[in-house]
């Protein structure tokens, strides 16, 4: 399916099963659409998330904290002394192919991204919510970048929805440029990239 | 898509997105693909859920305590003096549209059924893990049934993988059938059927 193979692809697809039922949706997105990475639910634990973990260059980013309302739900109750999401990303960190996790924090919850980089300092965090749903780019990247960079920021709605014209195109292109450059200045900031 | 007007179908998606992803998910499987249910993940809470809870005659079924070994690692952690389980049954009870809720309790799990009774007295439960995962349906009618019977019972593996030879369409209909007879003896039994 890939094109553009220089392009990390998501599945946005939030999968959670049991075991035998995982190792089909892996194979699916990784062999079958050959898909970069899949978003995944937690709350089935080790054996929904661990068939996910075995394939070369493929990467499974686990739900943690999320951009909407309904995140302190369960993800921000305590669970012996700490957060559900922090839980997850705890025990997550130990399973078989961890190596191979992300974890997806909502741009909407910036404030926690430092205490996130606690316990992972350096995973892949995937950002969603920057855009429609108000979350800012300035200071997820206060907070969250590590080392390698580390964040992907996503914006969806932000930009297939800038304009239900006729003149949508442009206007979808003149969001992603916009959410680009601003990435860029902030990475040019911090001395990831010279100008 | 339906058939058979008089079976309840169930879509075992397990689905759990944003409101808006919420939505369509439930728009096609409620009316595109005209299921009368569908399992949904609640890690992400409340509007992640609702969405599904305004279309008459159609339920949700919320992942509770589920069957698999990973169950163990968030879903019976303590949180706030319940486990996270009984938490997210609780919670849910209070969401808009919550008479159309219903649960999946494993069957490996009977002994917690008479437990998430008090809590939810006359919910219908889905109860897959009777089969290839090993659970008991004595034990389940025992701790589990409600005054409406209250219970689905499933069983996917232990029919459709009774055989991998040339018989196994024979051997699938003696596998559904034997199970069919045992929930009806028991179902005698406890007064709900007569002979």
């Amino acid at each position: 399916m890939k094109t553009i193979p220089e392009i990390f692809t998501i599945a946005d697809a939030k999968r959670g099963d049991i075991g035998n039922t995982a190792t089909r949706y892996a194979k699916a997105y990784f062999k079958t659409y050959n898909f970069d990475s899949i978003t995944v639910a937690p709350y089935m634990g080790k054996d929904s998330v661990e068939p996910f973990l075995s394939f070369d260059e493929k990467y499974a980013i686990v739900l943690a904290l999320t951009s909407n309302a309904g995140s302190s739900d369960f993800q921000t109750q305590e669970v012996g002394g700490q957060m559900l999401y922090e839980k997850v990303i705890q025990t997550s960190t130990q399973w078989e192919g961890s190596e191979r996790l992300m974890y997806v924090v909502g741009a909407t919850k910036a404030s926690a991204l430092k205490n996130i980089r606690t316990l992972i300092p350096n995973s892949f965090l995937l950002i969603p919510g920057v855009g429609a749903q108000g979350g800012s780019l300035t200071e997820v990247a206060e907070n969250g970048l590590s080392d390698d960079v580390g964040l992907l920021v996503n914006s969806s709605r932000g930009i297939i929805y800038a304009s239900q014209g006729k003149d949508y195109a442009a206007a979808a292109a003149s969001a992603a440029h916009d959410l680009q450059s601003r990435m860029q200045t902030i990475l040019e900031d911090k001395g990831f990239i010279t100008c």
